[in-house]
């Protein structure tokens, strides 16, 4: 029976899609299941009672007011400590540098909001994090893809991209989702220059950077913009970059709360409030308060290397298992940290298809197509270590690889 | 410093106005003065400790859940138990015709975003409420604005405007949002009779009807919407009609959860969800299920007739204060319910600037202008009852009346 919103859907929705491959995720986690696709973080490591304990304390104290409508750009002992922490690395930025999102997925939905116009060309890596392709399809961008390799975006390449217009670009530089790649110091360096050269917006999703396990922490691209500013002609004044990045403590604290932020020039701020103002008038006060009194009592600096090592541990787990199980003709990412890597199979198998008979075999996994905004990467997939303990992460890749032998040898 | 990101925001970024109101008042709330612009809930009936039991409860039993990432469409129980409590009342609806929204603003957010091209005509109450206005303007409709009085929006006119083609309309029939004007029944189903009649999508916002102080309870339009169609060619089947609903715990609960609903027929629910995954994923999971468990135990059945109680006292002490102080020439709304009331004054006076004057003196209010899609409404302005005290209300209503007095005089 049709109603009369039937045919009436905006232009837009018809870019709304994506989802079909979590649709099918969803249905398909079926108890004995092993499930390499989440992406979630570990919830056995979740820190419930400090929760609870920092929850009760703000309902007792600040009750009303933690309880009550709040500001949109946040909860401003939040922005403030989070400007004071960046501030305590050498940077000189101030709360009307950051907006709290509720989650960084509406950081992305705003910023493609006022930023987006439809037909508008958006760089994006190729492969990119499939979410984001979810915030920005409703505003009806171009995609141009720019080529990833071990050492990140390939930089020559998106000067390339950047000799046509383009209305901005879109990169996760540090454990990407889904690659597991950190863009090497150079091609960081690179890219700033670029943007600076070509004036193009940067947006910079830095969910992960925490969770390094190993090698040298990497500057993110708002501190090399920063610091480029600073040493030149915005020398002492309040940040007015290319960039803007988008945090969050979905990786770092527990992902329900629903808080993240967006550093960023203070006019580019005032846009996406405006816009946020719009969306959902200001993210759960409650939730930013629980957040902000952890960071505060310096929570996280003992909580995060929890995470590290249990997220290291099955990494280590996985990389070990495919090296062990795994068929000539396939190769992997080696990540640094994060929750993800990346397999890369012969040419002639499709992950999608892979998918159904790995389902048969009870494992499932995210085919890399989603990831890719103008098609390509059908034999690829993300694999997640981040949810799964260890003997489970064997098991899977032994199934996975014991399919891959006997596919590859009867091709 | 300009940056990449100047004159390269989104067209639709130029609608992103109609906050200027909200960040003046923002600035005016000082220390002595009164605000009757807020339009808050009293936070002094937050129910603070059953709210910390309750999220002790659930940290304690599913704190891994709580935390961990959830469906976008929303906690699966509370889904369910929407569903039950309609279906108590006769309704025939399910899970799937429910989506979570991150407050209403949310859901206002994502029905434009569903539903609106650029250019598309939009049918509106003038005045409406301005947080609709902001959540529908990225997505750059134009305006049709149709007459309200007091018995609601005037369906003559409502039909005159659907004789041309429009793409939506959007109504806050009960305690409306700045009037406190609620439709009467005839109305109400002259609307879903035209509505029917032209096939016009309908967007129900019903934050207030539980706060109903006296008179007749009045039908939902989602609620004769059903009722139409279950009596005729839609008997016992899933709710296919063209009213969606919007209900939040914002206004029985408290506002700072961001957690509230949509109801309507399961296809544009879908939709939703799907731009709500791109939106922010989902809504808190904690705070999801706070709202659940105290509205599962029964608890709002006690807690809101106490908000009846304490906001009615509060009407009546600011309808005795303008009927003792306001000067003949000016009248006001009689709102049976919500939040707020009306006042016209004469046609000469602006209420933006009665609003400087009123600063002096230490009230504020919120100028009607900004509830007029179109323009108008220069000599309106909303009041607030819900978060002053009795006292406070007849002293502020006391010091607008003296200025009115003075003015008027002059004139």
């Amino acid at each position: 029976m049709p109603t009369a919103w039937d045919r009436r859907y905006a232009q837009r929705t018809q870019r709304m899609q994506g989802s079909a491959i979590r649709e099918l995720l969803k249905v398909t986690e079926l108890p004995g299941t092993i499930s390499l696709a989440g992406g979630l973080p570990a919830s056995e490591i979740f820190p419930i009672e400090q929760i609870s304990a920092v929850a009760q304390h703000i309902l007792e104290k600040k009750g009303r007011q933690a309880l009550q409508y709040g500001p949109t750009e946040g909860y401003t002992p939040l922005r403030e400590l989070l400007a004071h922490q960046l501030n305590q690395q050498g940077f000189n930025v101030s709360r009307d540098n950051f907006v709290i999102t509720s989650g960084s997925q509406q950081g992305l939905d705003l910023l493609g909001k006022i930023l987006l116009n439809p037909g508008d060309r958006l760089l994006v890596e190729s492969p990119t994090y499939m979410g984001a392709l979810q915030a920005f399809n409703p505003y009806e961008p171009a995609y141009v893809t720019v080529r990833s390799d071990d050492e990140g975006i390939v930089t020559s390449e998106l000067e390339a991209a950047l000799q046509q217009a383009s209305k901005g670009l879109y990169v996760l530089p540090t454990f990407q989702n889904p690659s597991g790649v950190s863009f090497t110091l150079e091609r960081r360096q690179q890219l700033i220059e670029l943007a600076a050269r070509y004036g193009v917006p940067v947006i910079e999703d830095d969910p992960y950077s925490q969770l390094r396990f190993e090698g040298e922490p990497q500057p993110s691209l708002f501190s090399l913009e920063h610091t480029r500013l600073q040493q030149g002609e915005q020398r002492g004044q309040p940040y007015e970059g290319n960039v803007v990045m988008l945090n969050t403590f979905s990786k770092v604290l527990t992902p329900g709360l629903r808080v993240a932020w967006i550093v960023g020039p203070a006019q580019v701020i005032r846009k996406l409030v405006l816009a946020k103002q719009g969306a959902d008038l200001h993210t759960a006060t409650l939730n930013q308060m629980i957040a902000y009194e952890l960071t505060r009592a310096g929570f996280l600096e003992e909580h995060v290397p929890l995470i590290r090592k249990l997220y290291r541990e099955r990494r280590d787990a996985m990389l070990a298992a495919l090296e062990k199980y795994f068929p000539d003709g396939t190769s992997w990412t080696h990540p640094q940290g994060g929750l993800f890597l990346w397999v890369t199979l012969p040419e002639n198998i499709d992950t999608a298809q892979f998918l159904k008979e790995a389902l048969e075999y009870r494992v499932i996994f995210v085919p890399g197509a989603a990831f890719h905004a103008n098609g390509g990467g059908s034999n690829t997939m993300r694999l997640s270590f981040s949810n799964v303990n260890e003997e489970r992460i064997e098991e899977a890749i032994k199934r996975l690889g014991k399919l891959l032998h006997t596919r590859m040898s009867r091709a």
